[in-house]
């Protein structure tokens, strides 16, 4: 059975993860816009995002635009994998398995 | 959008449903069944089982066969049809909606 993951599973970065991995690899997303994705506050996301982080599974990308920062936030390849195999393990639950 | 259930979401709980959710409406699973199943202890799955019951998505029947105590679990109606909002608001997150 595929790996059920903790850190995924919890709704708010269940949400970052698919909307990470449904982008390209070679894309990320800005800060605010995940935030207004998934209407949670700076400090939430902040806070899941840096447990994501920390496992690996996404990285982020702290720049300066017309010298005002910006955050930016992909998946990483050990992050889609982990998110594709949570997935997998949901369905085998779901379908009573 | 379907709704999400943070009371279903909950690892062992959502296997817990889906467990019974697979079951004809009229069968109820016996607890060390479950426990077996999920392979948790009697405290964790009785807490668990606890919460389902006061959301209104399980009915606890306790007996007794041949004097000793049992105790039977099944899905009510309600906890069907929040189980399956929960695995379609699930199913829309997994797809990037």
């Amino acid at each position: 059975m595929a790996e059920f993951n903790e850190t995924i599973h919890q709704p708010v970065r269940l949400r970052i993860m698919a909307a990470l991995v449904a982008l390209e690899p070679s894309d990320e997303v800005d800060f605010t816009y995940l935030r207004d994705l998934l209407g949670v506050t700076d400090g939430n996301l902040g806070a899941h995002l840096y447990k994501l982080e920390g496992a690996g599974y996404i990285a982020i990308n702290k720049t300066f635009i017309e010298r005002k920062p910006r955050t930016y936030v992909a998946a990483t390849a050990e992050g889609r994998k982990a998110f594709q195999e949570h997935v997998a393990a949901l369905e085998s639950i779901l379908k009573g398995e």
